[in-house]
């Protein structure tokens, strides 16, 4: 089921991811690597205070080449996103000052609708230590910000990036609850398995005197059905089960293992129903 | 407006994370970082490579010590989940089985309602190079995979908790375009405040001629009042403006800056409106 050529498809495409006076190079690369998990190619550096390129940034990018190798510097903020139409400036405080503040999930909302209209978007993160400065702020449109822990609000650059990215690609699914695999069956099996498999149950378990006192047969039966039958098997299931009752009906134990015998010790068969 | 109390709320609740045979220690920390980001406490290592407790963790915790105090460890999988209702697989790949897939977002809502009913749940993610074993796997009640670049799928440990953290916050959200603060004013002024805006900028103008020719005059008026309105100005929003138009107007410039004298030249007030 692995390896079709769908599930294979590099993306690369959405907002540019800006970086104010990042400091350390692994954290760009870890930045790099967030973007190309869910999609994004396009680093912009303003600043950079170890310069660029990066050998760390490389290694810390774990094979996210495209990203490093595309990824533009500018001495400004304002040159990094000149040629863009919408910016979003990330914070985890508030700000003086009239920008509307957006959750990741809205923000992500916005920048894919604006991505479809064919607008240029960009999304500021500040530096490690201090973040942006009000006039970085300034420069954006908006402002996004996470739904943290408030004792503990801190998020590294790297933490930041990845969750927008995440949102991001999000924001491009017809359904959040889709995964990009299934289990192998998800539809129940019919009531025709259902059944065949309890009467294959039942007439092992009547054979061994299971069903004692006689009188009693029907409602452990009704208890046992309403067991089997509270998770919906499939049928792959049901034949699994089936091998199961087929093996314990018709093979005697060959080697009794002795804490298995051990822990049988006391139990008696049909008595565990009333 | 920042600091009250609600704003600093420790927040330490939550399905246990479970990280099985984790190699770094560095990766540890990173990932307490990234629960206690999002509210989880309980860590739990099953047989972690270079032991623990970790300095590199403890460091890489960037204070998350109450998650890197409280840490548990265990020998065995099955003894780490054995106080469990309900558990979690992360896996990137499709397992042969038949365990749900879920995504993320109906995963945590699924912690979510479990939690609130008394459950206890756990949340496995696996080795650095290898991920979680299919025995691992079958221990778990239900698989949860992120929605990834296919070309690019690969998640870090940490990121991954991170993601699963930040889903985990955003379940136990009434809203999730809520955000922990909001723009300082969100209310558009009213209209009597945006009219004496207009007529006060529009009084300025006409003392200078702006409105030439003078038969233009109202074609010029409504250009200038839908721009001006495009945007919903707030009540301080036009004060501010005000304040811009009444400084334009009354105070003549002092120190003409050479540059801005240049750019000014060749335009004339009052032609780009049609």
């Amino acid at each position: 089921m692995a390896g079709t050529n769908s599930e294979r498809r590099m993306i690369a495409e959405g907002p540019a991811i800006i970086l104010v006076e990042p400091q350390l190079g692994e954290n760009i690369g870890m930045v790099a690597r967030a973007m190309a998990n869910f999609g994004l190619a396009e680093l912009r550096l303003v600043n950079p205070r170890d310069g660029w390129p990066s050998d760390k940034a490389r290694s810390a990018a774990a094979k996210a080449d495209h990203v490093i190798d595309g990824t533009q510097v500018f001495d400004t903020l304002e040159e990094a996103i000149a040629d863009l139409n919408f910016v979003y400036a990330t914070t985890a405080r508030q700000r003086d000052g009239f920008k509307p503040v957006r959750s990741p999930v809205t923000a992500a909302e916005t920048l894919r609708s604006r991505f479809r209209t064919g607008e240029r978007t960009g999304i500021l993160f500040g530096r490690e230590k201090s973040g942006l400065t009000n006039e970085d702020v300034a420069l954006a449109d908006e402002i996004v910000t996470f739904p943290v822990n408030p004792a503990f609000a801190s998020l590294n650059i790297a933490q930041a990036v990845l969750l927008m990215s995440y949102e991001w690609m999000k924001s491009g699914m017809d359904d959040v609850t889709a995964t990009p695999f299934q289990e192998v069956e998800q539809a129940p099996a019919t009531k025709d398995e259902l059944i065949g498999f309890f009467e294959h149950i039942e007439e092992a378990l009547d054979a061994r005197g299971y069903f004692h006192p006689i009188n009693k047969k029907p409602k452990m039966i009704d208890n046992l059905r309403a067991v089997l039958s509270r998770r919906a098997f499939t049928s792959p299931e049901l034949s699994v089960m089936r091998g199961v009752i087929s093996s314990l009906d018709r093979f005697q134990r060959r080697r009794p293992h002795p804490e298995a015998a051990q822990a049988g010790e006391g139990r008696e068969p049909g008595h565990d129903d009333d």
